[in-house]
């Protein structure tokens, strides 16, 4: 099959908020091949990605990314890694052709499996995908009483994990971070897992970041998750040092496979937390999985959106019991929810497996979602550059 | 004084060619604050930085990068710095904004040395700039003999250091490779300094790079730059235990403070080069070039472009008398040759150094540019969020 159409659609919530809720837009990619039809969903900057699809070359190693992938051959799992290295070469100096690349090759593969008629995961190498104990991303609230109100709730529902992070934690004192965090473990009783997502609001200072370890550790926190900007090598380890029976979980900013492995390497992370569409889409996430279970390391998804990006979130590591975790949304905005008509569903057991049909496995409800496309236009000496396709034929 | 624009120019040649040449075209920035106006280049993709500058808010880190620094105070260094911190966590999730905050930083910077009547370097507390050599960057061509007679004509020019790569160079045979490297000693004779630049021709083959060492002992050769992709820290750190006299050099790909750290902390690299438009501006660059010299590793500035960038990436390691090397473009399109009227020239020792007068200490020729800006538009909902602003009032 040769790639004969590769198109990008910018939804929106009407009103986005300036809240760290990050299903409040999307990247969707659609690309054509053959008869089939592949959809990847980038987590980016939507207007900054389809700059990077489009813009005129400005030297050999910064070429617009669509100029990689357009008329390439796709007959197998090969020909993604080859697109995406030609990608990754061509684009080099291109700094968001990584977050741009990532839903496009997501899309390929969705494609790809469609052709075949095989669900990702086993293109992959992985007959049957392991179940995996979801845990819910919930922010922390204002109050302690309603983080406690919240942990509550989420139990109720049936989870066995449960995120709790950003909203206040880490902004005020150490006493007012400690209530939330024994707020969310009362609330959630102790048998439900918990975790602690600190936002990377202590940059690189380890002893900011030291201070609430006690507090953690009497909650039975799981991980601690990104105290530290992603680069900050050094914070990770020294804190990992010290950080007792809280592991710390960070990587959901990689945008390649080196990054996460270097936090593997140097940062003494437990966990190693990827977005498939950050890191340059499946066959990055794929490899970072298999790097981490070789250095006793956990992998876990990074998925705050859709159902659809859930779905290719989870495929990297379906093969894999030992990575038990897995991110799954539940406070998403209507256009996350209402991108695919089917769901990835909670089993009786409290888990969830990585579709059995065809590519990512998700249907599309383009109807539903056309409200949420953007108009735009984009142009370079009065010529359009990009304009907003037909999302619906 | 408050900043009260923040305006993004793309220019470009009229033609550009599918070669390494990144000096083909620019995004030149103006900030204005009080009654003073601040000049910056970013190395970047023009187009997707613009896109990132007004980008609609995508959630509470992911919004676009004019948001942080417009209305801003600037009375000091420290505003400059606390700016920058503003974009990387309003940004977190922006990847492109690094770039983009590269060229504001650095006009910032210029800006602030003009209200003050200081050169940037006096700023960052350097009263006497150290002069510097400047090494011509050239490319390998395409058999040795050719490559002898490029080395005689740089040696007449009166270079005192020459540094080869690209070209065929790590794409055919260790003994190929071996008479291009010879045949650039022959030419520059014993007591001209060779550096050698793979341009990341292997990867993270560590064998593959390896296997050249021996006749870039044999010729002298001071550094081997960029033998793998710039996040393959093992591959850099097993290459350094068996370089020899041969230091490894790289870091131009650094987008932010801690990439570069990474390569001197784990990768064992001997110099470290920082383009001070790519990396968050000049406080990141001067920030690494005091890491490296507490590590002995030598810094060195990274520059294809105009002596607008020059100036800005001579600026973080001006007070430096051990980083002795400078890059000094030598092949530059007329765009960036034409932007400023004056130039920071060689002078009778060889050697360049920072300019003295305020700011970067260049006068840009606006009229002379004009003709290379692109009109540009870029509209989301039938708005413009984006249109070429005036370059010469």
């Amino acid at each position: 099959m040769k790639i004969t159409a590769v198109d990008a659609f910018y939804l929106s919530m009407p009103e986005v908020l300036d809240i760290g809720d990050g299903s409040q837009d999307m990247l969707l990619i659609r690309v054509r091949a053959g008869d089939h039809t592949g959809w990847g969903e980038c987590e980016t900057s939507p207007l900054t990605s389809i700059a990077s699809l489009v813009c005129p070359m400005s030297h050999s190693a910064c070429q617009p990314v669509l100029a990689s992938v357009l008329r390439q051959n796709l007959n197998g799992p090969a020909d993604i890694g080859r697109i995406a290295g030609e990608v990754r070469a061509r684009s080099l100096d291109l700094l968001q052709a990584d977050h741009t690349l990532s839903g496009i090759e997501i899309a390929l593969w969705d494609l790809l499996g469609k052709a075949v008629d095989e669900p990702v995961h086993a293109l992959l190498g992985c007959r049957t995908a392991a179940p995996k104990t979801p845990y819910a991303s919930a922010l922390f609230a204002d109050t302690p009483q309603q983080t406690l109100d919240k942990a509550r709730h989420l139990r109720t529902q049936g989870f066995r994990a449960v995120k709790f992070g950003w909203g206040p934690y880490g902004r005020s004192t150490v006493a007012a971070d400690a209530d939330q965090v024994h707020a969310a473990r009362e609330g959630l009783g102790a048998d439900v897992v918990l975790l602690v997502d600190a936002g990377t609001v202590w940059g690189e200072d380890v002893e900011a970041a030291a201070l609430r370890l006690p507090s953690l550790e009497q909650a039975g926190v799981l991980w601690l998750e990104e105290p530290f900007v992603s680069g900050a090598l050094r914070a990770y380890q020294a804190l990992a040092r010290r950080s007792g029976s809280v592991r710390l979980a960070a990587g959901e900013g990689a945008h390649n496979a080196q990054l996460a492995e270097h936090l593997i390497d140097y940062g003494g992370i437990g966990f190693v937390q990827i977005d498939t569409g950050r890191i340059g889409g499946i066959g990055d996430a794929f490899r970072v999985a298999g790097y981490a279970r070789e250095r006793g390391v956990r992998f876990v998804n990074h998925t705050f959106t859709s159902h659809l990006a859930l779905s290719a979130s989870l495929q990297p590591f379906a093969g894999s019991g030992a990575d038990w975790l897995c991110e799954y949304p539940v406070e998403a905005k209507t256009l996350a929810t209402t991108l695919t008509s089917n769901r990835i569903t909670i089993d009786g057991n409290g888990q969830i497996t990585a579709p059995r049909q065809p590519g990512l496995g998700m249907r599309l409800d383009l109807d539903a979602v056309r409200p949420y496309l953007l108009d735009i236009e984009v142009a370079v000496k009065g010529r359009t550059l990009y304009r907003t396709p037909d999302l619906v034929p």
